[in-house]
């Protein structure tokens, strides 16, 4: 059975080596949480993940969820540990603290979703879902509203869903059927079904918060006709200071799907029959309380996509050290021994690098990324919070769609390295791999995450958002070009900059004069964005693992590890950057000349 | 429920227009099997593939197979199936017609291969097993062995199987444990336990036929002290002119494997207890035996490979189609409808392309390589005989890793067209990815081929092999090189081979000074290889689909379709070629510096 231990050493080298994480403490209201004590936050995180949550994750992949009339069993132990979960706090981990929650900064909240992933990432999506029906009804909702659900969210006493997605409607959210019909007393009749619905019913929670786009009967077509609903699958009744679940209301699970993977989170079928719900937000516009959700939900999405890829690293490294097979090329490594521990084998070692290489630099690039959730929300000064959440919204698709695609590529990579025994369920590497697939797909596919990047981003406020991320990099590569320990991880970067950047100006370009041309560059312009973010991350680590300890009064390097995952990465991995340059490039006249019918032929 | 039709145009457009496969029928023994032959025996391999093959795969996956008591249960409807093929005289279809095979040139064999793999992937794996196990008797048995068995495996009445791997050695079998003591009689008696035995147990038919590696008491250690025994699971016993089963050897199976996919093909646990055994070969010669068994199968796994990719494609094209969602970024491709099938926007055709452009080169590249199979065996010039002996040793290792990995990652792609419901088990996608996952690892994991590539491939005779595809690439592209119509193709093909031939000159001396190095560059090397191997079919094919037409009397594209491809190929999958280069150029030092313990830091 696979192991997990959470990346903690990891984390307090990037809190306290190279990123300046000290400057949240110093914003209003989150004067209580220095680094040191993210730090023991992620401690506590670290052994509810590895002791009580880990070990449900195989099991509950064989188990499953069970349907029946209507209900939903969750496997053996997932109740007990939700109600740990409850019992620490862990479900109210950001939440305000007006709203009962610990109020923590969001990048406590990233890496604490890692750790949920890579320990059971079923498991995750339970919490992990209830974040986005709180953040849709905190920034969209009633006083009212937020003094009711907030806190029973906040508690994780009630979960929350997100009701998007219909049989004939994923992307194209235009086309959703789903009523709701005003009724005297201001709220809405919803009738409707919804597909896809994750931990849309199940029994870790006495009530579920359903959080539903329909229709008014008087809305405009398409995607500007869409209103967000709250819809609780039990009437709220008060009690004392708090709420309790009440008569149901019309809303039925119809059946769950039989999936690939992430078999212990019930993916159902949930019919609205009539059910009572309250406008979240103004008629119309919740599309934009929508993407409200989304937006939270992908990043938790990215995180999903690095801690399939850790957990399967941290496996695989136990295989490629125990597994005796062959020998050295040199010569024997271990003549004592039967044979050599595979990781001897260059192959072995390009794998497992491969593997570091992206999960320590999309760690980096998740706490650069978080802490801009926190002084979005939490800097008093405009101009601050505007260019942290410019930053955000560039980065937000780049995270879902790079961190779960080259996610599911490690996990594929680290199951290789099993051979045989790979494929095998009981040795846990093959349901890493199939719970990993579906992050590549849902909140919004991958392609759909490109298209988001260069048609809405990339010309936004005329490329502000760009500038959000273009400089820093420049920056740091021009501050850096002179020092010669940093001189082969800058200048490699620096190319890759301009290499992007040359794309961006080709992409906006063309795809200007001629859109199809954008959407054909999108995917491989998103990578190549990626992969200099992810070599400005790597630079900057090796920074971190060189010149800081004052206290040493020298550059030595601390960290050579990292150092030489740095090199890997430079050597290794960034070459990508060169091919999804020449993808760009070649435009999009060889896809969109092939007419529709002869894909066939 | 997917669907599948077989490629037949495309195989007909390779045999007619491609390659000289007429000159098959004047081999001595194959006159009977000119191109039109071979067309008419794939009509009929299409018809069993699609009507009576593919509709037992998705409840085959569902159902999988059950394992009681030592004996193995397949799924509903597998042994009707099985008996139609051997009824059809399909398990037969290369076998030598001396012992009652169809003795076509496997040229059809690698296209039926194919078939069975888009249709039913485990279910193409009780016919494909039998086939490594008549090679090797025919190969290396006794002329007794060979009346006795090949007949019996010919007409699919008794099955064979491949038994190598022990729960501590697989990659390395010199670390086998199972042992074969001399009996008075000649026998031998065979002690041990086999793991990962595919098709070792079923009731498909009434005997196995089990091909066992096993250390005779004298062995030497490690790989040269390896024998290879016959071991059926009955013995057998005169019955008339054939063969019945007799009584129980002491064979049995232990269990069988939960897997990730190909769970209607039992993978099981085979014990040997003092079963009754006959040598294959020469004592301690096994390891040769063997590889005559897995050459065969590695080629039979790369059809695997492509068979995911073809079948996940045609569904996922045809998803594209009728899926409406969202708009063409141009303006409405189908105002009349609510939506616009996805087919139109770019990424959508992107990914659709890709596969194309890897399934229809991969074709190609299988029949080119079929057609040695079939000059090696019946070719009477020694200089041909070797000649193709070369290209398909060298290109073996090349098609298996690459034709898996591509194949993987293609039906990953085509699952993804459809978004959510790609996910789900009822749309039938994600099973081609679960069962195409196994490829990249059985059969010697795709490490291991590159290893064998530039470990022993390229060296081989001071690179004699190699210039068995240097030469004719390199002429290709010299004779074409002025025709204005194919310049396209023939020049981003020249660059990748300069590339190739610079790569194989650095691999080969920092190889001869440090084996890590070679072992360093080995997969991207052979994913190189693959690039220039698959421009090379394309720039032929696209010949193919403009020169020819005599009768026309004129150069006219008569396969747009292809053409468009192949330029797609040129566009945006080749650049991945100059990826690969900067890969292997970049050596092996920064993954050999990092010492065994920094792994984990």
């Amino acid at each position: 059975m696979p192991t997990y231990k959470a990346p903690l050493d990891h984390y307090r080298f990037l809190i306290n080596e190279v990123f300046d994480v000290a400057q949240l403490a110093r914003l209003p209201g989150m004067e209580d949480f220095g680094p040191d004590v993210i730090s023991s936050v992620l401690e506590e995180a670290a052994r509810l993940a590895e002791h009580e949550i880990q070990p449900l994750n195989l099991p509950g992949d064989a188990e499953g969820c069970r349907y029946e009339n209507g209900t939903v069993t969750t496997p053996k132990g997932f109740k007990q540990a939700y109600d740990r979960l409850c019992g620490g706090g862990w479900t109210g981990l950001t939440a305000e603290t007006r709203y009962g929650g610990q109020g923590l900064p969001h990048v406590a909240g990233t890496a604490f979703e890692e750790m949920m992933s890579s320990a059971n990432m079923a498991f995750g999506m339970f919490p992990g879902l209830s974040q986005g029906a709180y953040r849709a009804i905190l920034n969209h909702g009633t006083d009212d509203q937020k003094d009711l659900y907030l806190p029973m969210l906040a508690s994780g006493v009630w979960s929350g869903t997100m009701c998007l997605t219909e049989s004939q409607c994923g992307t194209d959210l235009g086309l959703i059927r789903t009523k709701a019909i005003p009724a005297e007393d201001g709220s809405f009749r919803i009738t409707g079904s919804k597909i896809f619905i994750s931990a849309g019913e199940h029994d870790l929670t006495e009530n579920i918060i359903h959080l539903v786009l329909a229709k008014l009967p008087d809305a405009p077509s398409g995607v500007k006709g869409i209103s967000l609903f709250v819809v609780p699958k039990f009437m709220p009744v008060p009690n004392g200071n708090a709420w309790k679940a009440g008569t149901r209301n019309g809303v039925r699970c119809g059946s769950i799907e039989h999936k690939m993977g992430i078999k212990a989170s019930p993916t159902c079928v949930i019919n609205f029959d009539e059910a009572t719900g309250w406008l979240v937000g103004e008629p119309h516009k919740g599309m934009r309380a929508m993407f409200t959700m989304m937006n939270a939900a992908r990043l938790g999405v990215a995180m999903q996509g690095l801690g399939a890829a850790e957990v399967a690293y941290q496996n695989a490294l136990t295989y490629a050290n125990d597994r005796l097979q062959g020998r050295a090329l040199k010569g024997p490594a271990a003549p004592a021994k039967p044979a050599d521990p595979i990781i001897v084998h260059p192959d072995v070692r390009r794998t497992l690098l491969t593997i570091k290489a992206f999960t320590e630099g999309a760690r980096a690039l998740s706490v650069w990324v978080g802490m801009q959730l926190d002084i979005m929300h939490a800097n008093p000064d405009p101009h601050a919070k505007q260019e942290a959440e410019d930053l955000l919204a560039l980065m937000t698709p780049v995270l879902k769609a790079y961190f779960t695609d080259a996610g599911f590529e490690s996990a594929n990579m680290a199951m290789q390295v099993y051979g045989g025994h790979g494929y095998i369920h009981e040795w846990g590497m093959e349901q890493f791999v199939r719970d990993a697939r579906i992050t590549q797909i849902y909140e919004g596919a991958n392609g759909i995450q490109a298209l988001d990047l260069v048609g809405r981003k990339l010309p936004q406020n005329t490329g502000r958002l760009l500038r959000r991320f273009f400089h820093p990099v420049q920056q740091f590569c021009e501050s850096n070009a002179a020092d010669p320990t940093l001189a082969e991880f800058v200048v490699p970067v620096a190319k890759a900059l301009g290499k992007l950047q040359y794309a961006t100006v080709t992409v906006a370009q063309k795809g200007m004069a001629n859109p199809d041309e954008a959407g054909a560059a999108s995917s491989d312009y998103l990578r190549l964005f990626a992969l200099v973010a992810m070599g400005y991350m790597w630079a900057r680590m090796a920074k971190g693992a060189t010149e800081k300890r004052p206290q040493a009064g020298e550059r030595a390097p601390f960290s050579p590890a990292r150092l030489r995952t740095a090199r890997f990465f430079m050597a290794r991995v960034l070459p990508e950057a060169e091919m999804r340059f020449r993808q760009v490039m070649a435009g999009g006249k060889s896809m969109m000349d092939m007419p529709a019918d002869e894909f066939a032929a």
